[in-house]
């Protein structure tokens, strides 16, 4: 059993990094967003062309970075939301209710300060976790069935 | 033609009477989330019984909230989304990636100062505007094909 | 917005007559089994001839009663699914799974004793209760957003 | 040909095992839930913390199960759900109900006592067998048209 | 609760009369195909001209009838099949297949000389009758739960 | 049986007001995009304000039709697309498409010289056809499976 | 690009081989029902125990067979059915109707003679042939857009 | 992440050699309609016998056609539509309709003087685009979050 799990949301810290590493021992495929937040911000304009107003730039850039967060979310078994301490992250929000929707297993991570904000995302979660190693934990459980006190 | 409308998001301004009443006379069926705070906040406490913690408070809650939030989008021809200028409303924008990823068409309605931070909800909308009349007059459009100036 | 509602499972109390009569006033539409259990144990042979067979008695009579559970969980907004003291209820359990699989919304009821035992059943629903009075209020917030207190 | 099979239902006998070694010929692929039932019990709060509540204990528990069981069944072409002597067993009649709404092959596996029980879990399964050994059967005829007599 | 019927098949003997006769009271509406044998053999060319070839010219009808065949199974609750005693009634046979996949509940409907060519299509069944009486007790056991003893 | 029916494509000649007119006595229900030519190029800026560039300004009012046109394309029964002997027309092509891949059963009208260009369009239909009155027999036969010589 | 073909209808000529063998240069993977017709009719009781009466020694035996005959459906991309000149062959219709349902790309083998009767399962096809040879024509050309004459 | 891609549309000059030389060294798959023209318009009557009428000569080409063109869409990730500056190309915008009804990420390729005949089909893709040189950078961008400027 492979697991195909797409890591949306935060792009400032390096969970990503912590998870993919703690988890380099099993069966994973991992995939997310463009993590260069210029390049994600660039690139409509860059390649297609620049644009006077900036919703149109951030248009033609949103769109273009939704081929490759859709195709990640699609494909996936599990899409793991992580929601950071800064910015709106409304992307990350609508990645869970875009994964929510396709039925994918949705495990979200965030602090305890936001619990009452992210409520109805936390209601359509199978796991909520606060830290990178928790995500390793609930793969390394459902692949395996052995939880952290026993890989000791 | 009856539309079915979902109106998502804001609950503390009252752009959904002004829509409403902008929509008096299109054949139209709006549907909403429960808008009164304190009752959307403790309805699953109230019902199934008090919680110690309140992850578990909020949990109870948001799960009976989803319900009424995904029958209404479930059966939605049209999803309104609006941002206020305050709050996080990551299930405004939970709301949205959910009724995307279903091919609901959407309408996100906010303010120019969240252009940016919104830029992948707007992505995935066939109409981006920032007041009630500009969704009536949307829904007007679609439902007869005539626009504002010619209503005069 | 009127709820179509299916109520499964245990069929020798009354809690559907509690329930119907509790929402008198709501504006929902209730489908469920047929209550009559000699009737249902016998349907198939008493319309397409007798078996010799208990297991292709059981099983005509099983296919026939299918055509009207699966309308009724396929056609239904909200599925109720009630565990009762007795009986192995792996049909109330099924029709769960059905449920859930299907993206409907679901509320369990069971007394405090199946909590183990049902656990993974309350798990994929949106509402688990204890009292027929308890769906009744669940369904007069889905529809009104008005918590039992405030009836009073 | 590979077959993709999950092996629902009961945890406290080697029925699993015996249709994995009997299959060891064949092209299929086996998955199933995890059958540690401590670890089973406890995933949620070894990895998520501990709950006051044993409801939500199991509850924590029973979610993030679902990712594995959700997770193999959806990839599955044969679900194959084994009832056994004793406990409830909803959750075997649970993933019965969730595959066979997903359209998956179901072949149920029980003894003769627990016929009428179930009847209607019975009839929507396209094998009804009392043996690991009649699982194997069915995957051998399934995947190479030959018959047990013919094997010898 | 209205039960929406699709009778498909043989049109040379009056069945469908009696099952709609015999439903007279019941909570159903009835569709099925044009059964005017001439008409349905050239509606094709009446209406979009001829052709010189026989296939074509049959093409062109079995298209046309398409539109309705495929509505009526789509909008079904219940397709009924019912196999004759002559012709090869490959149409008949192919709509069950077509209803089948599509989830439909199927009734067949056929005499028992042919129950061993006709046993795949009885085995996606849910009732396999012999008479138009025994469509009207299904239908009124599945709508009223009352078994043909009991009505006298 | 209520047949709803989405006119598509070319606006500039009454071939919508000749089959409306022609099927006054059928149950029909018609729908079909804004015609007002002027209406339909300017609906996006008239509205969500105006455009320096002209591909934005067409963009914004593509998307506000989108809403009407995959409306009515994903509620209708039947689309017909009408290829006139003007213009580019890809819009009734992408609707074709669009329809074809929903399963819809589609109608495809338009004079000889185009058919060896519309051949692939054409393949997917159920039924090509030239005129007005031909959609209007097909309609008729549909409904009542009566043809056009025998409505004299 | 592999494509995945199902061979579906008569068993008792070879002409499955002869599509196998002409076609054993491209990337194709072949699947199919049991050709063995002993042991279809068999299957059932073999396995799963000995039933007094025909109907359902019939019935266990296509349950089985529907797990491979179902399998091989849902995971071809292209479903060949072939009728031959003997028997009622309703099983091959009703796969062609299962195919066309799930929107799977049909081709249809036939003599002439059938040329009538089959023309709904005709007008579900994107080819109708008459031999092997135009089968491994056309699977030819799908993959390498070459035909016949170009291959001598 | 293996990207499949379908390239749609033009077939006379050779944007397709251009993308996918430009693309060696990414992680793609592309697949495309047969672009000898001559072996595209005669296919079906190659292989499947000639016809004296046009439009049928050219009807079983199309059909044959569309089992590749199908099967290259429905499995494709995303899907590429060139229009050049000849013909209707009404294929090319059914193919469109046809990959966003199925949700497929659309590149849309084509001149600025087509942009306004153009607008439907624009509105519903991710990336519009006027060069071979674009979809490359376009899929280099979503498989590794590089920009031009930076491949440099």
């Amino acid at each position: 059993m492979t697991l195909h799990i797409y890591l949306s949301g935060e792009i400032h810290t390096d969970w990503r990094d912590q998870i993919i590493a703690g988890a380099a021992d099993l069966d994973v495929v991992f995939s997310g967003p463009v993590t260069d937040h210029a390049a994600s911000d660039d690139c409509g304009v860059a390649i297609m062309g620049a644009e006077a107003q900036k919703f149109w730039h951030d248009h033609k850039g949103a769109k273009l970075n939704a081929i490759r967060t859709r195709h990640g979310i699609e494909t996936a078994d599990i899409v793991v939301v992580r929601f950071g301490d800064q910015y709106k992250q409304w992307n990350a929000a609508f990645d869970a209710g875009y994964a929510a929707a396709m039925g994918k297993s949705l495990i979200v991570m965030h602090g305890p300060d936001h619990q009452h904000a992210l409520k109805e995302v936390d209601a359509a979660a199978l796991a909520v976790v606060e830290t990178p190693q928790q995500v390793v934990d609930v793969l390394t459980y459902v692949l395996h069935g052995s939880l952290p006190d026993r890989q000791g």
